[in-house]
């Protein structure tokens, strides 16, 4: 197997575009990683997954350590032969969930000990059992295991917070070891202080990593202060090596992220929100749950080429989501992800072409211009 | 348009194979029809019911007057467009649900009003309403309005009943009127009693019926008095005209009811069991819910080509069902309805070849055969 590698095709500003290519196939950049966190990106087939354009998913680690387990998905061929999906898979750390989802945590130097949310089962997650799972579950991308700082948090808390995740992301590293063919990313962590992101990336890059994430935004800060933290910690970064912004976001922050410099995303916006029956469009979001949608026959997004927009009415949407049918979640999660994943092309065919600045601003313009007129 | 007219291929014994060939396509029979309640096969998309072998879905009329209505559905192209399936739709009358589902039902000889299980709204439902509701569907194949005999009930109860439904049976006739390119189907009622079913299936044919269907079995009889009842009430159908026995069945009750010459079926089992963790082998159901697949990385049907077999193992669809996964209910329903399109289609080639008592045999046996062998 090759290793994973980097190519930046063109860049505009602090806009880039590219390649990351692995064994399993090649990663696009900007790139939108969908949530598959139980071994399924809910309410979709992986076949859908990647026709809406998806290069790679995010798997979650604490969630498949719990249920079904890392071993077991290990003796049943890894997780990508155990969901079907093929082509590159991310997994997290287990670091993040850990912190919000489980019970009784206790964290240490050694790592967080906790019990399982779902049956109460004890577990340790560490530097070295976060990457012993992940090589079971048989990621591409490997995530090192960093602590969440919380927000909000004063800088003494954020600076202990971040040295920790560096004596992790530097544990994490030697217990990766070297694995052709599968990457290894570390986390800038830091809060919003520039000090401390600074300090944070060279102790990263001292280290060394495959690609480099941006780790402790989007935990309630607001778009404003993550825009400005961005402003001044992408730069810390190595220019040659992918920059993952983790758990964004809106499309608004992406392609606000995008302009400075970011590479990859993960969210679960896009296939949460069709479950609860929010549709992305170019003019805004649309709630298919509202009245007036009940005798538009309409689609949801007359620009889309996706099964919901050519295939249905907003009408029809709008009935199946009210009945609580299960083809309501699978039609706009679909159109959702494939929204998604035609903003991420836009971007890329905008930055190769110089275009960006141009292609944000007229984003910027259509989201505000309010929802389709009403039906006569 | 042309009408609707049904071809007899072969037959063996009683068992019959043909197809019922309308504007919007043939209908191979026997024939089972999914269950698309409320404008959708419960955790499917269209086109995957079509890959399954579907030639012609059923819709509930009760369900659909409720919600989203007829009229809207009527305005918004009728159901084949609002629910994007161009095939032939069966719709049933609204008589069994009304019986079933609604609340403060009175019934009088004008028909049945009621309040709605929705939203409390009042309706009535009569041979006239529902033929226009069915109507306002775009039903291709519309089933006049009868009562649901209730089970168990004293020979006089079901007279009663039955000489009921024939009256409406004879004034849907009337309000249906000439609608080339759609079938108007009557029900034999008279529960268990020859000659009760007699009587009723002289009244249907006085009438005249583009095809004829078994109403008041599968109420809770059991498969002995049900096949003991259409070993004699099916004789006094028209020969030349399809056979429908409604809300049926398990597999075996499908196999006997070809015997006894049954030409379609609907049931909801084949989608209700995928979401409740069942599906069907040939060797009988399997509870994917139970402990002992959690390993297993053998598909649920080793001879079925559906995706979720071809792509999955019993361990993931054990993980996703009991991580109450959405991907679980499409997988399993997936599945169930291909198994049961199999099953239809080897019988019509088994009826085809002269093999149909053959093929029953074999049936039978690897159903009771018992389920795969454990794991070594």
């Amino acid at each position: 197997m090759t290793d994973i590698r980097f190519s930046l095709h063109a860049t505009e500003g602090k806009a880039r575009t590219g390649v990351l290519s692995t064994p399993r196939g090649n990663i696009r950049t900007p790139a939108f990683m969908p949530v598959g966190t139980a071994a399924t990106v809910k309410a979709m087939l992986p076949g859908s997954v990647r026709e809406t354009g998806a290069d790679i998913l995010l798997g979650n680690t604490y969630h498949l350590m719990l249920r079904p387990g890392a071993p077991r998905i290990e003796r049943l061929g890894g997780l990508h032969g155990f969901m079907n999906w093929e082509r590159p898979i991310l997994t997290d750390s287990g670091g993040f969930q850990v912190m919000s989802l489980a019970k009784l945590r206790k964290l240490t130097e050694e790592g967080v000990t906790f019990q399982s949310h779902i049956d109460g089962s004890k577990h340790l997650l560490s530097p070295e059992t976060s990457m012993e799972i992940q090589r079971q579950l048989g990621s591409d991308i490997v995530m090192s295991f960093d602590e969440c700082t919380p927000f909000p948090c004063t800088r003494d808390e954020a600076a202990t917070s971040m040295q920790l995740s560096m004596r992790w992301a530097e544990r994490s590293r030697a217990a990766f070891g070297e694995r052709p063919g599968h990457a290894l990313f570390g986390i800038q962590q830091g809060g919003v202080h520039e000090d401390l992101r600074a300090e944070s990336a060279a102790a990263l890059r001292e280290i060394g990593f495959d690609g480099y994430a941006v780790g402790g935004l989007a935990v309630g800060e607001g778009q404003d202060l993550m825009f400005s933290t961005l402003d001044h910690c992408v730069g810390h970064l190595p220019e040659d090596r992918p920059r993952y912004l983790m758990g964004v976001g809106k499309p608004e922050d992406i392609v606000g992220a995008v302009a400075r410099g970011i590479d990859m995303f993960d969210c679960v916006m896009p296939s949460r929100s069709g479950r609860t029956g929010q549709g992305f469009t170019p003019r805004g979001p649309v709630n298919i749950r509202n009245a007036r949608h009940a005798d538009d026959p309409r689609p949801l997004d007359a620009t889309c080429d996706c099964p919901c927009c050519t295939d249905y009415s907003r009408a029809y949407l709008h009935h199946v989501h009210r009945s609580q049918e299960i083809i309501a979640s699978m039609l706009l999660t679909w159109h959702n992800l494939r929204y998604y994943q035609r903003l991420m092309q836009g971007l890329r065919d905008a930055i190769a072409t110089g275009d960006f600045t141009g292609f944000a601003a007229r984003f910027d313009e259509e989201r505000l211009s309010g929802d389709i007129e009403p039906l006569a």
